[in-house]
């Protein structure tokens, strides 16, 4: 006997949840940031960032069950699966970290969305193509938000300039998982459902590019490990993340407010 | 619809799972010191300690589910409570802290749970009376090994002497709920369970006193503070500690090796 809910998808669902999954699991971790930001406004930014996550995974992971046709609902789907069956990008997962981090995986994230929804506008799944509408603009404002702070942290003091770097050098590590295509992203490609990661790789470079020079920062080199969380392979970290953030829903199945 | 179990003590199981929670919680707490510990020896010391306190832990579940007769085992009690359904003392909930905190509650605790064994051995109930026979030797062991350390710290350098004092003034203001008497303790000490817990002040304090004159450290004043751990209600990290500890059951619930 077990309560988590077991998955059967077709290639379509399975992209769908790689992407809703990397929009839960960074919302869980900016949600970390409540009452623990340098400063208020920007306390208040990180919620409000995690909030359009949230939201955005769970259209996605709502319309990932009725592709999957099992009658898994939004709820079952974020908080009753077990580790290997989350899709997410590892690079999500990672601890907090300090403000440097935080700002600058949120620039690689949502730099990385926006290219994405901008393309999934023209899905041929119609639900797809409505969530991609607005998630877009959520998505620019995101990366603006982010951007301007990798900036000002990184033409900041010498302290905020190696923060930044440290966090480059961590997070670079990560960044190719974004753009490995393989046969799951293949298939949801060829049913219409949305773009190859691969097709994202140079307007992603460029446009991190741009936010980097104005930094005075160096985009970090291309790392030979790849991490495989949108293949259910995660960090350490995951393990963790999970048990807060179900334990409501395991100890209270079906729960509601 | 819940997964958690619903507990119809008697004071006589509520005042068990005291005891048994403690040592439940206070062993999660020490798990974590495995690989950390500043020395090998002492990593192996905690994790050994740990697994003395869930024996422990077991034998008072196990009996505490037999006196309820509910037929609930002790690993749905362990595992599938509600947070306000868990009655250790507020002190091992604390979060693990350094070294020197971690051998003084230690101390504090082994000093405290030795005294309630030696009375417990005369209990009128078979099993606990058994139970604390072998407890009682382990008691002893943990006492006189954290007790080494504490007058190490204590009388050791400038910065060992600090930590043992920042130790005793984080843990002091947790004192006063070991030996706190209520309707629970009455009516299970009436029933000839056990020693009223305000029985154990004056030798504790005996034992402790001697522990810190060995050390040179001076007992912490009395606090006007009083934890309520023993009464279900818990500080803001027990949460987090039945979240880690209840994750396994609570997404396989009945699961086994």
């Amino acid at each position: 006997m077990q309560s988590s809910i077991e998955l059967q998808l077709t290639p379509s669902a399975q992209y769908l949840l790689r992407i809703g999954d990397t929009c839960l699991i960074l919302a869980q971790r900016l949600g970390e940031w409540c009452g623990h930001a340098p400063i208020l406004e920007e306390d208040i930014a990180m919620s409000n960032i995690a909030l359009d996550l949230i939201g955005q995974a769970r259209a996605l992971l709502t319309r990932a069950g009725e592709i999957e046709g099992r009658q898994h609902d939004e709820d079952q789907l974020a908080f009753l699966r077990n580790e290997r069956d989350y899709f997410n990008l590892t690079m999500v997962e990672l601890p907090r970290g300090d403000f440097a981090f935080s700002v600058l995986r949120n620039t690689m994230v949502s730099t990385w969305l926006k290219l994405l929804w901008e393309r999934l506008a023209n899905s041929t799944d119609p639900e797809v193509n409505a969530i991609a509408g607005k998630a877009l603009k959520e998505a620019r404002y995101h990366q603006q938000h982010s951007g301007d702070w990798v900036v000002r942290l990184g033409d900041g003091t010498d302290e905020s300039r190696n923060r930044m770097k440290a966090a480059l050098e961590q997070l670079g590590r990560y960044v190719a998982e974004m753009f490995d295509t393989d046969a799951v992203d293949e298939q949801a490609h060829e049913a219409g459902m949305g773009p190859l990661w691969s097709e994202l790789k140079a307007p992603w470079q460029a446009e991190m590019q741009q936010i980097l020079d104005e930094a005075g920062l160096a985009m970090p080199a291309e790392s030979a490990f790849r991490s495989e969380g949108k293949r259910g392979m995660h960090s350490e970290h995951m393990g963790f993340i999970l048990t807060d953030m179900q334990y409501l829903q395991r100890s209270f199945p079906g729960g509601v407010w």
